[in-house]
C-alpha cells in the first residue's frame, strides 16, 4: 500500500473514531480526538460557525448533554490528503435521518487530529450501501 | 507581520476571489481557483457530496448557467491555517439569504487553490456587520 493510501486508510480510520465516540457518548475521547495545535472549528446542521476548540467542544458537549448517545454513523466517507492535512466528506446516518457532512483533519504528532467539522441537511439520501470507506 | 499571517491573509484573498468570480459569473475564473493537484469535492446546500475536480466545476457551471451572477457576498470569513493547507468558515450573503461555509485550500506552487466547497443553511444570521475577514 502506498503512503498516501496508508495515510488516507488513517484518516479515515479517525473519522470513524469521531463517530463511534458520538454513539458512545464519550466526550473525552471526542477531545482526545479534538486538535490541540491546529485551531478548531465547527458547524452543526442550521447553525452558525463556531470558532475556536473551547467553543466545538462545548457544543459537542451540548449534543451528548441533549440526546446521550446519538445513534449516528458515517456512510460513505471519502478521505482527501492535503499534505498534512486532510478532508472527508461522508454521510451521517442517524435513524431514517441523513445529513451530509465535511470534517477536517491535521496530523498532530503523527497522529489525526479534528480541526473542523460542518454538518448540514441533504435531500440526497443514498440508495444503495455507500459500502467501505474509500480513499479518493 | 509574521508569515502565518501573511499566509492566512493570502488565503481570505483567495477566498474572496472565489466569491468575486462568482458575482462576476466567470466561470473559467472559478476553474483558474480550484485545485489541480489537490483532489476537489462539493457541497451544495441540500445537495451531495460531489467528489473530484469536474463534478465540482461542473456544478458551478450549472449554478451561473441558472441564475447568471448571483449576488453573492462573503462575511465573516477567519482563516485557519494548516501547514500547507488551510480551511476558512465563513458566511454567504446573497440578497436577504443567509448560508454558511466551509472552504478548504490547498498550497500549490506557491498558490492557495480550492479544494473543497461545503454551502449549507444557516438559522443565524449575524447582527452585526461582521467587519473585515479575521484571521484566526
Amino acid at each position: 500500500m502506498a503512503q498516501g493510501e496508508r495515510e488516507a486508510a488513517r484518516v479515515l480510520a479517525a473519522n470513524e473514531r469521531f463517530y463511534a465516540a458520538f454513539r458512545a457518548g464519550d466526550a473525552a475521547a471526542i477531545e482526545a480526538l479534538t486538535a490541540t495545535t491546529a485551531l478548531v472549528a465547527c458547524i452543526h446542521p442550521g447553525g452558525p460557525a463556531l470558532v475556536g476548540r473551547a467553543a466545538a467542544l462545548e457544543s459537542w458537549r451540548a449534543i451528548l448533554g441533549g440526546s446521550g448517545r446519538p445513534a449516528i454513523h458515517c456512510e460513505g466517507a471519502v478521505a482527501h490528503l492535503l499534505g498534512d492535512a486532510a478532508f472527508v466528506t461522508c454521510y451521517e446516518r442517524i435513524g431514517d435521518d441523513w445529513l451530509v457532512a465535511t470534517n477536517v483533519f491535521a496530523l498532530e504528532a503523527g497522529e489525526w487530529r479534528l480541526a473542523h467539522h460542518h454538518a448540514g441537511p441533504t435531500a440526497i439520501v443514498p440508495r444503495r450501501a455507500p459500502g467501505p470507506a474509500t480513499i479518493h
